[in-house]
This record gives C-alpha cells, structure tokens and sequence, in this order.
C-alpha cells in the first residue's frame, strides 16, 4: 500500500567531490562517494544534513515504480541527469556556483554507407519514402546501442537495398546540433566507403521510394540529391580516379586502457616508417 | 492536495505510425499524430482504447514535479525514453514485434587538441591530476551541449593550460562502447591540430599534475603516453615533416537542408578541379 511504498528505501550516493567522467568507473563509487539507503520521508532531513557536512553532490537512483520519490526529490531540488527503460537518475548539486557534473550522452550517430562497384563505376543510391524533396542519398540510418560504425553501415545498407558489402574507410563526418528528431540533441552524421559483395538490389519498400545503381557521374551533376550527398560523390569521384589513398579515413585496432577491450581509431593512414619509429 | 494532482492533466502523443527520427521536427507533432490531455485516472482506459484502434505508439511528456503519473504509466507498460532536468518522457510501442520507434542520444563527445609550435616542433601536453598512471596527453574534455568539435577543442586547452589557439584539422576519431563514466552509454573523442596563438603556459592546477611543450620527437619516443597519444603523435610528426595535407580531415560549412542553419561537414581536401566540377 501506500505507506510501504513511501517507506521504500531508495540507494542513493553522496560525493565529496566531483568525479570526472573518465574516473568514474560504470557502478563503482570511489573513493569519495558513500552509498546510503534512504526513505521517501527522510529526504528532505538528509539534504539539509548533506549541505551542513559540505557535500558536493548528490545522485539518486529511482526505479520507474517508484518515481513519486523523483517527486519528491525534485521538491527538494534534485533534477532527472537521464533516464532509460526501468529507472530514471536524479542529481543534486550541493557546491558552489554552477553545477560541475558530467553531463549525460549529447548526440545521436547516423551512418550511411557510400557503396561504389569499381568494375562499373556506379554506386548505390536511394530515394527516401514519405521526404518531401526526392532526392537521392547514400542508404543509411541510426547507430544501434554498442554497435561500430562501419557495421551500422553494413547493416543499413543490407536492411534499405539488400546489398552485402564491407567497410573500407570513413569519409566524411557532420555534426549538427538541434537536429529535428533528435530530441533537441545534436547528430553526428557518418558517411563510409564500402565495397559491395552483392549486386543484385531488393529495397525495403517500407523505407525507400527508389533505390539503383547510379553512375558516379551521374550523381555528381544532377540536382536531385542533398548537398552532402553530391559533395560526397565528387569526394568519391576523385578517389575512384586517383586513388582511394586521396579520401579514405582508415581504421586501426587499440588495446583499451581501463577496459581490456579493443578500440577502433579513424584517421589518415601513416606509413610503416611512422608507426615503427623509435 | 493529492486528487488535485491525481486529475492534473498530462500531455499524451498518440502516433499512428513510426516516424523516422530525421521526419520528425522538435514540437512538431505530424500528419500522424493527435495530441490529447489525460488525467492520472482515465490512463488505463485510454491505453485499452488505444490498443482496440491499433494505434503504433504513445509518448507521454511528465514534468518531474508530476512523477506520480511516470509510477501509474508504468504499470501500463510505460518505459522512459529519456529525461532530462524538470521532465521525462515515456513510451509505450503498441505495434507487433520489438519496438521501432528511436532511440535517445546515445554518444557523448570527448574532444581533445593536439597544439603544435611550428617554429619550435613542440606540442602542447598535460597529465592529468588523480590518474592512476601519470601518461603525458593532449589536453582536452566533454564538448558542452550545442558546441562544435573544434570550439570545444579550443575551449578546453584554453581552461586546461591557459594556451590560446586555432582550430585546423580533424586528425583522429576514436568510438568506444559502455565507454566508463559515459553512464553505460558509448563515447567518441576526436582529436583535433590546432594552431597557437599564445605560448605562455598558466595551467589548471585541479585538473592537471604537469604540463608542458615537449619535444614532438619526444613524445613519440615515451612510454609515458597513452597509445592514441602516442599513435598522433606519429601522425602529428608525419604532418610537421612531410605536409599536414597528409594528416588532415578538413572542414567545409554547408546550409542544412531543413532548419535554415550552417553544418560543418569534414573530409580530405576535395581539390578546386572535382568541387566546381559540372
């Protein structure tokens, strides 16, 4: 009932400083943060306490069945850092001035993927459905959770026109901010040069009005296409004749400090006598 | 009092298709879309009728001081999309199969400058304060909301070190996932060259223990870096020896197609011959 739900206790973390970003491990709570259960009705005795001992901040964790305590913390001050599926994540600055705690994710990734067949000299092009200009760009879409760039590429491409094809290099990068759809976040926009391994097309009706494969020149002189699209092609045009070395932006494999993953790093590719320098 | 805020009444978006994230302007609601106010009582009901009229997908706006009607949602089968300061915002996919509807920003953006002398071949390096390993790096942080890569780049070595510079380039681009201190989302960090404008170093004694203008050569040569320092380095010293067209991803400013501002869109160097091609 209601007087159980009021007396849940709730975990909350208290910091006796600000942790940048980088140091502050996914569930761990270092060295300067103490873990405390509370109870809705204990709240507001708890903040005052926290400012008396000069607390910095203050995180609490809600579960979304439990959100008249985010209720009640917001009485108290506390305001959503982010929110996702079951549980939203409230924070309270407890310092001077502005507010010194890491921000939540700013932007969304959309890759698409530029896909030429050398043999023809032709690339993969699509007209989206329900847009009120039809024009033509490379297939693309959102980044999946956790997924590498040139396999959202891959991916998009196979789901829009049926193609199969491999990631060969980044070509260019866009950052907008306010992007409509967005939800008032920024979008990094990511265009890959890829290598198809199939030709034969089958697009996603649901998504895509028109889909072929366009002669490279083509796409670079008519003015149905978006201006990322056309600078792109001619971007394209001048790798396919003097050399991909010209555009490609290439990938490297690191060993992750922290984490004991594998990190990709983007970027010009440097000569053997560069990388074995001693 | 409480049936006061029982009968408040909430924003509902009801939609009767997906739309995709670039169709959807901020605030705008769409040809497929219907706007209701609901109380906290009639919520049940309206998902049931919702469900019987074979609508796709719902999406509630609760101001945070309202959270009561996020803990009844939920027992709807409500989700958080996202929240942010004094509201949240849930959904409920109503369509068969696994939700389609867009994810929230998933990326926060790390941006860092790597700030070559020319006249003396020496660049710009930090160590952080409060590291586990004391490894010399470009000094650099999270890009604020709204900012360019390179403004944050400038920013950032200005408040770390007290240098005054320029933005030139994209050198690197690095995206990692459950990237920690990201709150289990992932993380792209970019390196940009910038130019000095001033060489007096007065750094942050908080955020960094040491920094200093080392030798380039130098910083190739120690173990006392992080890899990625290490391998831009070796790019930065290809550039500096051989021509930072070699290194550089450039930028252009564009007119976006839909809200009337500039992007910047960066990639190689696209000669004068292949950008007025007709």
């Amino acid at each position: 009932g209601e007087n159980t739900d009021f007396h849940a206790l709730i975990p909350v973390v208290v910091r006796d400083k600000v942790l940048r970003p980088e140091r502050t491990r996914q569930g761990g709570l270092g060295v300067a943060a103490a873990l405390t259960l509370l109870s809705l009705l204990s709240l507001a005795g708890a903040v005052a306490r926290w400012r008396e001992e000069g607390r910095l901040a203050v995180w609490l964790h809600v579960p979304i069945l439990q959100s008249r305590f985010a209720e009640a913390a917001a009485s108290q001050g506390f305001a959503f850092h982010h929110a996702e599926e079951g549980s939203s994540t409230l924070t309270l600055w407890l310092g001077e001035g502005p507010s010194r705690l890491p921000g939540y994710a700013t932007h969304q990734l959309g890759v698409a993927g530029a896909v030429l067949d050398e043999s023809t000299g032709k690339v993969l092009v699509v007209q989206d459905r329900n847009k009120t200009l039809n024009a033509w760009k490379f297939p693309g879409g959102l980044s999946n959770p956790g997924e590498d760039i040139g396999d959202t590429a891959v991916r998009e491409v196979f789901e829009e026109t049926g193609i199969k094809s491999e990631f060969k290099s980044i070509l260019s990068i866009r950052q907008q901010h306010q992007h409509p759809g967005a939800f008032g976040k920024s979008d990094m926009y990511i265009i890959c040069r890829l290598e198809p391994s199939s030709f034969n097309i089958s697009f996603c009706q649901q998504e895509c009005l028109r889909c072929e494969w366009m002669d490279l020149m083509e796409l670079v002189r008519t003015k149905d296409a978006t201006p990322i699209t056309s600078n792109v092609a001619k971007l394209l045009l001048y790798g396919y004749r003097e050399g991909f070395d010209k555009i490609d932006i290439t990938m490297r494999e690191f060993p992750a400090v922290y984490t004991g993953r594998f990190y990709k790093l983007y970027h010009r590719e440097l000569p053997e006598s560069y990388r074995n320098i001693t």
